[in-house]
């Protein structure tokens, strides 16, 4: 994620993009399709970033509710205004600006379908492990907000990364449905490249991917 | 694996080499421990190629019996000849002369504790997958053979065979223990390194590293 100067009332700027952006996180818990038009299988994107990836995956799938989320409000109100600049926001699309250490607190038991996980803070230092997406403890929320056969995606160029991520996985016995260790050797037609996974792929860096299923 | 001369009468020293070499494999399934002095856990590496990784587990592990397999008779040759060389053959190590590519064939089921893959041919090309010997077909019978909570591990150099054997046993569901994508970031103490292990490391590329449980 690139770094982002804070902005002067960027928050109430934030603020002033709802509905789109979802405001009292806790009081959706368990009623998140009231948000949406349409009640569907929803995915959810912790750290979208500035949001391509998300919106494209919208825009290809009006059968499924989409939430972002993210901790940063610059970023948030940066990718409404570039969404609205491309044909605007989908009505399956909606914003949560929120910090995911306790995203079970936000969703109750089963309400989401798929995570995705893309180009996520590696975190290389050992005292930060646990900050990175995939420790146990987000696993552990992670199994109880999903769906039992729900699914888990990630992307990431980080090896270290990638490498802690299948561990932690293996550990809390996920079933893994597929792991790339070059995804674009192989790249499967329907992927949906970010911003910062076009600069890697450029460089000619690999793009490591899994796929794993829920298991409860 | 190194490319082999044939010699003419590799097979009669071979056979000379009774009975550090097993002879009459299929007479044996389901009585190996009979061919060791003492009753203990069975482990077994697949392409043994030289033999240093075996010899060093059967030294360092006099509790333990070790069955080295190797499809070409030369290799075996030379690993029993620099073994004499350095001290001999121990009690707890014998080899076995196959293809492995029927490996149930010569053990009963449950007869094996661990299996060994270290640096196998990775058989690049998608017509030959089959061959690759982590391929399902393989798997298939190292659950057969392997005890319920047997390991296999597997070491390489080559990613494409890496990813392969990653997915392949996540589909077969087994219960993966430790995935390293550069095993010498954090060496393992009781690391024994193959000669071509060597060779890699010294180059600076990366080794993958598997451990795997059974689950039947």
């Amino acid at each position: 994620m690139a770094r982002v100067r804070k902005q002067a009332g960027a928050k109430e700027l934030l603020y002033s993009h709802a509905p789109v952006v979802v405001l009292d996180n806790y009081e959706h818990k368990g009623k998140w399709q009231e948000v949406f038009p349409s009640v569907q299988p929803l995915e959810i994107e912790i750290g979208m970033g500035r949001g391509n990836f998300i919106l494209e995956k919208a825009r290809q799938n009006p059968d499924k509710n989409f939430l972002g989320i993210e901790v940063i409000e610059e970023i948030i109100n940066e990718a409404i205004e570039r969404m609205e600049q491309k044909g605007g926001v989908p009505d399956n699309l909606r914003f949560i600006w929120m910090n995911a250490q306790n995203v079970a607190d936000i969703f109750a038991p089963n309400e989401v379908s798929k995570i995705y996980l893309n180009f996520s803070d590696p975190w290389p230092k050992n005292r930060h492990r646990k900050r990175r997406l995939t420790h146990s403890n987000f696993l552990k929320q992670y199994r109880e907000i999903l769906t039992p056969d729900g699914f888990l995606e990630q992307k990431t160029d980080s090896r270290g990364l990638f490498e802690f991520s299948l561990n932690e996985l293996a550990a809390e016995d996920w079933r893994f449905q597929k792991i790339a260790l070059d995804l674009y050797e192989n790249l499967p037609e329907d992927n949906i490249a970010t911003e910062y996974e076009e600069k890697f792929v450029k460089r000619g860096l690999p793009i490591y991917y899994l796929k794993t299923q829920n298991r409860k």
